[in-house]
């Protein structure tokens, strides 16, 4: 043991057990048998261990932060994962500090930087719709700092990351509005090459082959799916003069939009066009009538993730061990999509 | 000149101006001319300066991190606050980390723990709805670090702050449902002894005595004012056949549940009740009918907090000065109250 103040370490090592065990006794964490918390407060006392974060912080180069990058805090998705990042982190006496990168690649990297400045012990993030280049993530793997990917991945990183089956969110989706007697269903989705919006189309095509029900590209409106540019994408379809009798968006948002238009031309929902949006707003169970969404397990994915995070954290080699975590997001049927009499 | 690498100090030292005009300078900042822009560029040049973020925290001290602290990232009004921050941090080259207490006043505690770990150069908090005990907020001010309160705040602390005017947003509001011919207005408060709520309390009841109209205590319904607390307050007045014409609610939450519960039991908005919000959440104008709120002018409110945080940075003595703000913010009227003929 080293002289001088007591650390979790030296009690682990006096235990035989791991610091995390240790940390987590000490936290009360139900996890822990009361036995070990017994043994772990004896020994605390026995070695006069006195728990100073920011010295302990300062000694071991950790600051017990855990960085996490979001494209906005205020999104109800963003916001639940975050929640439960928050609910795993604080079991363990982390603490999270956020950073928006507002889907600017530019702040992006700057708000990397920033949390590097923190002293974050690690990073957990979801990348920017725009970002194309992911140098600065790269960067955070070079210096060793653990990074966690979720929802908004790439490809091009080597890293471990948690995500929900959008193929089969969408597919499903699909799947009921058929279901509910749809055969023209109009599809929102967005020109980015980003992961979730890509797979989110293969399962609505899908849907629609599995049922003989020809892909037909004049229902499908690209755009940024703001509640803007559902209102347009939906006054484009109807002054066109398409025939549809469903929307399903890949954003809560741009359904809104398509719901305010269709309101606005008397079209009746659910009787004459059928909506399914994604993401599970809550404003989707406000409106009248409620609007069918997929719920994407936000909070879940928030544990899942800070689960992985911690795993990783662990390791001694950050960048040989990489994870990908699959969850099954949930079709939430509400009036918007159900067939009338 | 010290010998080494020039810094940002060096070059205001030769040029004779401040180091924040060298910063803005160098940031390419609107606001400096030019002209000085020039100098600067060329004296930056001359001595070789070189721009070093991390290098430049670790010898001064800075971290150009400004933590902000909030109930909840996910409301629009904090996370519109948020924006308005960083507009201004980001001119001058400062980054924004967040923490949520999530109105839990042992989780402020942490949190404000959690940005000083990060070794944030100054704190910008809204206090939480429970926060009885102002300890956490004292230590940061004996520390001499910067604080600036936004919205929540408190008497208990000599500190700078910026405030909407609640009495006013609430009084125009109600003048407004009486000028519509509301006669039986309803509110919904919160039982929380902070600032807010007590203001729009205020101007409600002021804003009906000035209209010669008897303040009921049995329209004043106390809640947390979420959407199921709207919903309870509702079914509460409507069982017990209390007579109302109106409701004006100190939560856009809380109206939103008291739109669904009249909706249910077919009482027409706004032709038989008018109803009015408090905070231009985005919901508000999505709803069938849009919902009349308060717009907190959460942007401008940012902006003039980081502005106000930044004056404070400049100060030798951060305790000695505080500023007081008042913003006014703005009804904006929409179908929900309006008469119908």
């Amino acid at each position: 043991m080293k002289k001088g103040k007591a650390t979790i370490h030296d009690i682990a090592e006096k235990l035989n057990i791991t610091a995390s065990t240790v940390s987590r006794a000490l936290n009360d964490n139900p996890r822990i048998s009361e036995n070990t918390k017994k043994q772990v407060l004896k020994m605390a006392k026995q070695l006069n261990y006195q728990p100073n974060h920011i010295a302990s912080a300062l000694r071991s180069g950790k600051s017990k932060l855990i960085g996490v990058l979001v494209p906005t805090a205020n999104r109800n998705f963003f916001s639940s994962v975050v929640r439960g990042i928050e609910d795993i982190a604080n079991e363990l006496d982390y603490k999270v500090i956020i950073s928006q990168s507002y889907e600017d690649p530019e702040k992006e990297i700057q708000t990397v930087d920033a949390l590097l400045n923190a002293r974050v012990d690690g990073i957990i993030a979801s990348i920017g719709k725009n970002t194309e280049n992911f140098e600065h993530f790269k960067k955070i793997l070079d210096k060793g700092i653990p990074l966690v990917l979720f929802d908004r991945i790439t490809n091009e990183l080597e890293v471990s990351q948690v995500v929900i089956d959008d193929y089969y969110g969408a597919y499903e989706t699909t799947k009921h509005l058929i279901e509910q007697g749809c055969k023209r269903i109009v599809h929102f989705t967005s020109p980015k090459k980003i992961n979730i919006y890509r797979e989110r189309l293969r399962g609505y095509e899908d849907a629609l082959k599995d049922a003989n029900i020809p892909v037909d590209p004049a229902l499908i409106e690209e755009s940024n799916m703001q509640l803007e540019d559902g209102r347009t994408s939906m006054e484009n379809i109807i002054t066109k003069g398409i025939p549809f009798d469903a929307v399903f968006s890949s954003s809560d948002y741009a359904v809104m939009g398509a719901l305010q238009v269709l309101r606005e031309h008397k079209i009746s929902v659910p009787s004459q066009v059928k909506l399914a949006g994604f993401g599970n707003e809550p404003f989707t169970s406000f409106t009248a009538p409620p609007i069918t969404t997929v719920d994407q397990k936000s909070i879940p994915m928030g544990r899942v993730t800070a689960e992985t995070f911690f795993e990783l954290l662990k390791l001694e080699d950050k960048k040989s061990a990489t994870h990908k975590t699959v969850l099954k997001p949930e079709l939430i049927i509400r009036e918007s999509s159900l067939k009338t009499n």
